[in-house]
Formats: structure tokens, C-alpha cells, sequence
């Protein structure tokens, strides 16, 4: 294993030290816990929190600024959260309006957000859930009941964080976060594994010609794998397999995320996006915003995914309002 | 080789088509050519163009944009844009009041920004150029004469752009420039190379417990090999090198970019900046700005550079303007 780490049992503390001192504008530290809230929280409106496992950067600190988050909770690598740390978020962020969990469909991180809610309830916080499931690849997984929520849950940040700012009630952030997962949908692959620090050792091997299909952000299986092909005939498999999901019809607006994995050259991600492009415009639908970067990454993994969300016109005035976080920023 | 391309010798064609698509907002393209100007280009304002072999991605077209550039161009991989393709930016940007190129110090970029540089001349347009240097690891080098250009070109781009936008005159716009560059200096290192497309196989080989420091960002020759080590020692190698010939009194502000390499995990990167913050904090430096991320990049090499610019009130008003571009976006 070759890092640029110090300890791999400090990674997530420096990592999380490294965003407070390059992003003091933003964000500040929870003292004694792995949370980050915006550097003026608690403010007066439906505070969101978000969290996972480390190892995603920039989910999902990065999403942490006016506009989107109000609080992220960092576990170890590929890890939940426990709840007495997601408990110290609700807390650090609530501002008396409320608080709304956004929370991807993982076994250990709907337990620990769930615990974390029903304890900040018993404080006297309003609290409410939404689970995030947009990742069409296989229903049930190795960490997963049902879908695993992968990077189209920047989409729910961005618009429920709008929503929330423009003053909407926690029944009204709710909902609309509702909205927005009905209406995404996301699969990936990878041609390469990442290697958690603490293991050591790569998390899965695929051969020299050999790439993943529908895998997890964590490197769970996905629904099978095969020979390297042209990028083109990739692309057109998950986007078959996302719309096969989320029919479109002509004229439908919709925003798109193409995914970096960490280890993938931006260069690729544009030349998915062409192909993800074209068949969305040879089926008469207009792209109204695309997002082309990493946004919920798997340490080094090699690969992208694609999340497309279809917009209403709710939606749309949420997706393209201002946001201003260290990974995101739209005026 | 295992990539999400087609072919390889369309990659750089099937990344522009992917990054209009994605950003018709921003950038159009010059038809028949490799270049990428603003969405709106001419505008009746200084223009500045970049450019550079591609592979370095979003350096240099997701710089193009409201504040940054009005042109950028884009050649081969890791091979200079020839001058009829700058020469063809030069002409799509120029609004009359002239024209700024940037260009980083590889011998190939400046044989053909110049002579493109002169066409343009001679076709009645004013072309200054400034050539960057900021890499302070070795003299002289694969493809260069003096010291290389590499990720401190961004804040050329950043901060000469705000100068244009702000009615800068081009000789006011060209000594801005040339303050950033002697305020600059940048050094990084890599853990593992990258593969050309087109050649088929990695550019150079480290051994499973190997790093390159001072390598180059088309993984020319560094200083030196050597055991990996903990990030912080790493790190402290890079800053002295830079604080050696960029001395920094207490007091002094100063912006900083952790530039990752394109394979580099953004928590390694921000594992990263905790160390290069304490350096410049131990010190009494003032970090005005940090920017973590992938600015530019060598297709999937895994590694990272820091960059450090010297600021004084003019640059640090220009720094922080709004600017509005695919990958580079401040209000």
C-alpha cells in the first residue's frame, strides 16, 4: 500500500483538520467529534445534515456552506457514523426549525442515523429521515437492503439545501427531498479497486482487461464483470439500465452527474459525458445543468457512475440556485 | 492499458465535444479546431488565452470563463497546441483591446505560442505573452529550459483574468501577470505514473514502495527517488524547497493550492494541507485562500503538488473576485 498518509488510524482526524484549515470560510469542527457544521451554524432555518463512511471526499463535508448542508459527520473509512456523533451534529445545527437527516440506504447507516434521531427527538429536536437509494445496479448488497444510495444524493443536498434556504418548513425540506429521490437514478463501474488504509490490501482485484459493472461506492459487488470495452458501449449499458428505471420522454427536462470514482482522469469523465450527452439529446431530452467531477468518490477507485435526476420546475429553481461550499459552488 | 476512452487517437476530439456539452453555459468551441472559448467570446476587454497539451485536465478549457480565460487550447496529449490552433484562439477572443497568452515553460508551448503569437501580429492583433515557471524541483528538464511550469499557472489564470475583467489594459494585465509568476512557486511529487493513451503503457515505473519527488506534470525526471514516507515528512521536503526560494516573513499573506494529480483521493490531498498549513501557520503567515483539488492534473497520475503565491493587496483583491468557469467558480 503505498498513501500519502501519516497513520492510516488518523487518516479521517487529519483529513478532517486539513478541511478546517484550508476552508475556515465554511466550515468549522465540532470540538471532539468528526463533525463538521458551517462555520456560522446554527442558523435560524431547517438545518440538513449528512454523514457516512470517510472516503467519499468531498461527501460529504464538502457539501457543507450555504446553500446545501449544515452539518456532516464523518465515520472511520467505509464506516457508519455512530450515533452520538451524528447526535452532536442535530445538535450543533438545530436552530430551532428543525432538522432533516439525509441518509444513503446503508444497514449501518440507517441504524446509527436512526438511533441519532430518535435521541435528539428525545432532546426536543424536531427531527426527520429521508434514505437516499438512487443506484439502480442491483436491489439488496452486501451492506444494503433494497438500493445502495451513491452520488446522486449531492442532487438531494443541493435541493433540499435550497429549499431549506429560501426558508421552507421541515415538512416542506422533507418533501421536496422526497421528490428529488424519486426522481434519480445512478449505476457506476470501476476498472480499478481502492485500498481502505486500515486493510491495506486492495478491497477487490480485477484482472488487467477486466472492469466492474453497478459495483458500490465501497466495492461491493455489482451485477457482473466482463472485458474492457469502448467507453460508448459502457455508457450506453448504465444509461440503458437508468432509464429502463426512470422512463423520459421527449421534452422532459434533467440534470446530470458524472461521477468521478478518485482515480479517474477528468479527461474520461468528459468523454462519458459525451456519450451521456448524446443519448439523452437523441431522445429529445434538455439538459439543463451538468456536473461533471468527483462528488462522492471511493478513495482511488479507478471508474465513474452517472446520476440523472429528472426536473420539474420546483426542482430546477432549487437545483440552480446559489450554493457555496468548499465542493460546490453555483451563483 | 484499461481506460474509459474509445480511441485513443480521438480522445482529445471526444473530451472537447464532452465539455461543450457539459458546459454550453460556459464554453463554445472554435469549429474545426482544438480550442474552447467563453459561451459569449469576443468581449470588448483584454483576452486571455492558455493552453498546453491535453491530459491536464480541467487545465486549461474549465478555466475558461467569466474572470479567467477567454480562450483556451488544447493539443495532443501531453503535446503542445501547434500555432495555426493558437493563432485560431487568438483571433475567435480578441475584442480589440488585445490579447494575453499564457504559457507554461515547456520549449514545445513556447517555440508555438510565440510564432503563433507573431501570425497574430501580423494580422494587426496586440499579443503580449508571460511564460510561467513556478516549479522550483530542477533546473532545466525533459522538455524545458529553466525551471517548468506547473499548477501555479492557475492563479496566473485567476488573477490576470481579474485584472482583465476589471478594464486592465493589456500591458496592465501583462505586468499583473508577471507579479503573480515571481510570486509563485510550486513542487510536487508521485506515487504512481500515468499512461498515455496513445503510447499504451505507463510514462515511467516506481517500485511498490517508491516515490518520485520533483517529478514533472508529463512525469519528467524529479530530484530524486525514495522510500515512501509519512505525508508530513513529505510534505515538509516540498514547503522548505518552496520556502528556500520564496522566503515568507511573518505576516506575509498568502494563497495556497494542493493540487492533486488526477489518481490522488481528496482526503491524501487534504491530509496534505493540515501539514502545509502548519508549516505556513508555524510561521506567521497568513492564509488568505485555500484551494484543494484537482486544477491540473496528468491524466491518472497518482501524487500532488503544492503552491504557494506571495500576495500584496492588489493580488489578493484580484484573487478573490467573483469568477464564473466549468471548474473554477468564486462569488
Amino acid at each position: 500500500m503505498k498513501k500519502v498518509i501519516n497513520n492510516p488510524d488518523q487518516v479521517v482526524e487529519e483529513m478532517l483538520e486539513g478541511v478546517v484549515l484550508a476552508h475556515p470560510q465554511y466550515v468549522k469542527r465540532v470540538k471532539g467529534f468528526s463533525v463538521l457544521t458551517r462555520a456560522n451554524s446554527p442558523s435560524p432555518k431547517v438545518a440538513l445534515v449528512s454523514g457516512g463512511g470517510s472516503g467519499h471526499e468531498p461527501s460529504h463535508g464538502g457539501f457543507v456552506g450555504r446553500g446545501m448542508l449544515d452539518g456532516a459527520v464523518a465515520g472511520a473509512v467505509f464506516t457508519s457514523p455512530t450515533p452520538d456523533q451524528i447526535l452532536e451534529a442535530v445538535k450543533a445545527v438545530d436552530g430551532g426549525k428543525g432538522v432533516l437527516l439525509v441518509i444513503k440506504n446503508y444497514t449501518g447507516d440507517i441504524l446509527n442515523f436512526e438511533m441519532a434521531s430518535e435521541m435528539a427527538a428525545s432532546e426536543g429536536i424536531q427531527v426527520e429521515n429521508v434514505i437516499v437509494n438512487d443506484d439502480v445496479a442491483v436491489e439488496n448488497s452486501t451492506w444494503t437492503t433494497g438500493r445502495r444510495g451513491i452520488a446522486g444524493t449531492v442532487f438531494v443536498h443541493k435541493i433540499a439545501g435550497a429549499k431549506a434556504e429560501a426558508g421552507g418548513t421541515l415538512t416542506e425540506v422533507k418533501l421536496v427531498a422526497e421528490k428529488v429521490i424519486a426522481n434519480i437514478r445512478s449505476m457506476g463501474m470501476a476498472l480499478a479497486p481502492c485500498t481502505v488504509p486500515a486493510a491495506g490490501k486492495p478491497s477487490f482485484v480485477l484482472a488487467e482487461d477486466e472492469i466492474e459493472i453497478g459495483m458500490g461506492i465501497h466495492g461491493e459487488p455489482g451485477t457482473h464483470r466482463e472485458a474492457i470495452r469502448p467507453a460508448d458501449e459502457i455508457v450506453t449499458h448504465l444509461m440503458d439500465k437508468i432509464l429502463a428505471d426512470l422512463p423520459v420522454a421527449s421534452g422532459q427536462e434533467v440534470s446530470v452527474i458524472v461521477n468521478g470514482l478518485g482515480g479517474t482522469p477528468i479527461m474520461e469523465l468528459y468523454i462519458v459525458n459525451r456519450k451521456v450527452a448524446e443519448i439523452l439529446n437523441g431522445k429529445g431530452v434538455k439538459i439543463v445543468k451538468t456536473y461533471v467531477g468527483n462528488y462522492m468518490t471511493s478513495l482511488e477507485m479507478a471508474g465513474f457512475s452517472v446520476s440523472v435526476l429528472k426536473l420539474d420546475s420546483e426542482l430546477k429553481d432549487l437545483l440552480l440556485a446559489p450554493a457555496e461550499t468548499p465542493a460546490f459552488v453555483q451563483f
